[in-house]
């Protein structure tokens, strides 16, 4: 990845405004933040003093994670061999040595202490997070001057790069070659599980590759029919082993993660022919999600997104059907903090933000209709980082 | 699932022997061991008392997986939706409920306060977990009174019941409808990515609907050839978009989900036909695996069999090119904490313990060779939860 220098001098003069002279993270969306290096196991760390380049910690064999990203100072330690030390005895030396070397003892210490959302790193069967033994060590390195940063971060992170948002368009485009599958596969008579499964291999089997890319993975759930689909905004990350039906309403919900930076699609197909109600209710979701998109710019109120989203809705007759909010922020997270596009969130959108613009319409003996993209805020309006037709589509047409 | 009352029995007594009066618990491989229900967000908690059936606090939409569990005192609350409470703040309230009712205040309350590694949910895109608000919310619920029983968790774990080894033979299953395709699909010509997402989709397609599964899914790592296949031991999560070439070990990292009971597999196939040296070494590695295999028996030490599977590379003349240990727990994470089959681990297998022996050699040049099964540890023996055949296998025969 390019240098990120922009990205690098507001984290410094962020910290300088925040009073902090360093920032310890570990976990993968905040080492990511502060090097432009995604974690392959969640077992590395990264150090950024307000005035130096970031040092980075990481276990042997993230050798390429490393240099995709813009951090040049790295110690390596060994895992797993039956000579190496516990990767937690290991960390803690390193750190130390860091801190000592950095002149950290004494200093305001920044970190990560109230993330309860968590992104997965590469390795998302397994992760590596920190708990008691890792927060006691933390303490004993920075003489418990250690200062939580969670909301500072939350907020760094909600304003995006260039360098990112180039890496959230690839994100997107890694993520159209499982949407393109969706849209042939979703006919009458295949699996739900099937139709996900076929998805997420073509997210895996040719992201990777694309357009450089070492490291990616699809989330697919698909939900359909009038009782899977109807539960698609709650229970919204799981496919069954349903067969489509001619006329169902076909939802799939997508997350992406490509080098560590998320795409969060929807889209809604119909099996075979569209009914009247669902052609209707499609098209007014359309409608809805146009006009909280058209909302989009800089300054804005959060909340007039839903806003806009929802009078359509309402106009329409089917506000009874569209219980969740407008969307959130993604990039660094499959489901960012900030910001909350809420009902009565005044917080004003800044350029640089990449949201979800998604509302849905929802009910038992109807189904799911959702359709969702990811677009970056800019002074004047916005901009599709997802490109991919949002018209009704019937796969039996 | 069935009642797991053995495991019922086991935590209560445990408990008692331990002096806890009840658990606290959140992570999801936990809330299985202590509930038999599966989180599908990882925003589910379970208490359980020293002599009262487990209370589980869950989301609405997890309703299947709880009843797939064996509890059946559950509160659920509402999330997501534009009128409900954030998610936090509605389990504080229930878990305070909960402590008032069984009276917890003040006893002496046990919590997983130093898992570092981690299971996922099974929306593995991205966890909820415990950071400083949820710590202090326990502490403010329960006075201060809380013991770290991660330890205490960890040995309970190690030793599954019988319900729990019908679930990761099931899980074994599952594991291997995504085996038949890999020694399919690792042909030359073929990309790693590729054959790993078509292991994967074999998984959650087929697995899904397998003998009542409704959730599933699989984590493929595919590295071939003298470069990645040499880096396998310690780089082992990863496909990148090399072409298998005539001649290549093609190694398969497997790890299975299936209702939270994970299962660890690694198969070597030869794409093409073999080399004198690669069939040496597989057959090598195979005779090592073997050797483990034989050693385990209730009561011998951990070590025992590494110590076996080492003596046979040793006197193979391949010592040099195996630094890894011997396996390790599996169950209710894809690496356990309990046992470690590492040099020096003097602690004895248990009957009902299941573990993986996965001996390998590596090198640049060579490449990589891996097999890896999972055992149930018994009386006088061992048996097999995974059944796929373990003969070299070349893809050009």
């Amino acid at each position: 990845m390019p240098r990120d220098k922009e990205r690098l001098a507001r984290l410094q003069s962020g910290m300088a405004n925040a009073g902090l002279d360093a920032i310890v993270c570990r976990l993968p969306e905040n080492v990511l933040l502060l090097s432009g290096y995604w974690p392959m196991n969640g077992m590395s760390w990264v150090v950024l003093d307000r005035e130096q380049e970031p040092v980075v910690i990481a276990p042997v064999g993230e050798e390429e994670c490393i240099e995709d990203g813009w951090s040049n100072n790295t110690f390596f330690y060994g895992w797993g061999g039956v000579d190496d030390a516990p990767p937690d005895v290991s960390v803690a030396r390193l750190l130390e040595e860091t801190a000592v070397r950095l002149g950290l003892s004494g200093r305001r210490i920044g970190y990560e202490a109230s993330f309860e959302t968590i992104a997965p790193p590469y390795a998302s069967g397994e992760h590596h997070v920190s708990a008691r033994p890792a927060n006691n060590m933390l303490n004993r390195l920075f003489n418990d001057s250690l200062v939580d940063v969670t909301a500072i971060i939350d907020a760094w992170r909600a304003v995006k790069t260039g360098v990112e948002i180039a890496a959230l368009r690839r994100a997107n485009e890694v993520a159209a070659l499982g949407l393109e599958v969706f849209v042939k596969a979703a006919v009458p008579g295949a699996k739900e599980s099937e139709v996900a499964a076929a998805v997420e291999a073509a997210i895996y089997g040719k992201g990777v590759g694309y357009r450089g890319v070492r490291r990616c993975r699809g989330w697919a759930s698909v939900m359909s029919g009038p009782d899977q689909g109807a539960k698609a905004w709650y229970q919204f990350l799981t496919s069954s082993d349903r067969r489509l039906q001619e006329g169902d309403t076909v939802l799939l919900e997508l997350g992406t993660v490509v080098e560590g930076y998320w795409s969060d699609l929807t889209r809604t197909v119909i099996a075979g022919r569209a009914g009247e109600r669902v052609r209707e209710g499609y098209n007014l979701v359309l409608e809805a999600q146009q006009a909280g998109i058209d909302t989009l710019r800089n300054g804005v109120p959060a909340e007039q997104v839903y806003d806009a989203a929802r009078h359509v809705i309402e106009a329409g007759g089917w506000l009874n059907m569209y219980p969740h909010g407008a969307g959130h922020g993604v990039g660094f997270r499959y489901h960012e903090a900030l910001p909350a596009l809420s009902p009565g969130n005044k917080e004003p959108l800044q350029a640089g933000m990449v949201v979800t613009v998604e509302p849905g319409i929802y009910g038992q003996g109807f189904g799911g209709i959702r359709i969702e993209d990811n677009l970056l805020v800019t002074e004047d309006g916005c901009e599709f980082l997802s490109n991919f037709p949002r018209g009704l589509l019937e796969t039996g047409a």
